[in-house]
């Protein structure tokens, strides 16, 4: 048995997320199908985090063990030509079978895109907020974020006993023209993590929450107290390190 | 009279270009509807740079003269609120009524991305190069494009009589990981010009002709003689100076 690993960029747009759903197109389901017919076997792949519908990656990782005897080019060049052309395998390597996509990550890194004025080039890959924000609330909820929390109020859908910890090693605001770029890094990001950040952090910005209750809802640690999720097409899942 | 000067920006996938025609949605189409709208009377709206199908702009200026006494905010607005999300008004201004959107253009800019391998997040804006070139004859080539030329062998459909002479005041590649970006900046520019220079730039680069054929082509004057025209899709009217 074999074990590869696969850099991936997807358009979100059309996917139902990173994971397989009854109710469509999903990136893992699009690959498992072109790389059964490459391998001529049941492939399972697993991808380091599941990013949901309308989410983008320019560098999602996964990795799915084969018993085929294809070169890990032969392997990006067939599924590359089976899947759709919002999805690309970047790079297929093989690596020792230890390695797990999820389970060996040690850094992820995503990019939210603010625009403060529609533009129609960056419609697909950001969120319009067109309301005045304080940018340096911006700058100051984020580095509140840093360190090793509990995130279990930006936590969706989080079970009770679900590990909620998470290490922030990077959270910074940048701005460009009219384009606000949130980029931020963890060791691990819990199920909305990001979106729920975003969407909370602008609720701040546009004086709709506090500075005060910011850090209350992080403290508190109870998933009904977060402001807005931000919408997914801003976000892009940039790199996983291992 | 007035006379209003609207900066524009679009994405060209969905258009057959800035020019009405017969078969199908064009910016300027779609303009002058949706001003004709808002200010209940017929509206010409002239284009600095009339792009091909495909083409984007993130700078495209253009003009048009009314008796309305809306202010340009109001036409703005008006006129995004009737206008698909693929073009949008990013600002309108009265200015005196001697401008005029391509007659008074002293400096246009334009951007053409290539991508070394295909990016989803990047296919709508973009032209996929796979094969291998030898950057520094792309550098070659664009600093022979510098100054004043005729550039009729780069002119798509040129009438004899039309003035084919350009003076290009930049013309630069820059690479960034497996982006390619050409800038070119020039007092005017004849129909489909860049897009003929990336593409014959390209020919040279990956040895289908010689950088010496490349200098015989441009001063031929013939426009059977350019190379392939590189794709709409990678090209970007970025900035247009008076």
């Amino acid at each position: 048995m074999r074990n590869i690993k696969l850099l991936l960029e997807y358009d979100g747009t059309d996917f139902v997320g990173w994971q397989i759903q009854d109710n469509g197109r999903s990136v893992q389901g699009e690959l498992e199908h072109a790389l059964g017919e490459v391998t001529q076997a049941e492939v399972r792949v697993i991808g380091a985090g599941r990013t949901d519908a309308g989410v983008h990656a320019r560098g999602q990782v996964a990795h799915f063990h084969t018993a085929s005897d294809l070169s890990a080019e032969q392997l990006k060049r067939g599924a590359n030509a089976l899947i759709g052309e919002d999805v690309r395998v970047l790079d297929a390597q093989e690596v020792p079978l230890e390695f797990h996509a999820r389970y060996s990550a040690r850094r992820r890194s995503y990019l939210y895109v603010i625009v403060r004025q529609s533009h129609p080039l960056l419609r697909r890959t950001s969120w319009l907020v067109g309301y005045p924000m304080e940018r340096g609330l911006l700058d100051r909820c984020s580095r509140e974020l840093l360190g090793r929390k509990d995130f279990r109020s930006f936590c969706k859908n989080g079970e009770s006993n679900d590990n909620t910890v998470c290490t922030v090693l990077d959270a910074a605001w940048a701005e460009e023209g009219e384009i606000l770029r949130f980029e931020i890094s963890a060791d691990r990001f819990v199920h909305g993590m990001v979106r729920a950040l975003v969407g909370t952090m602008v609720d701040v910005a546009r004086g709709y929450l506090d500075f005060d209750e910011f850090l209350g809802i992080i403290v508190a640690k109870d998933r009904t107290r977060a402001g807005t999720s931000a919408p997914p097409q801003g976000l892009v899942l940039e790199t996983v390190l291992y």
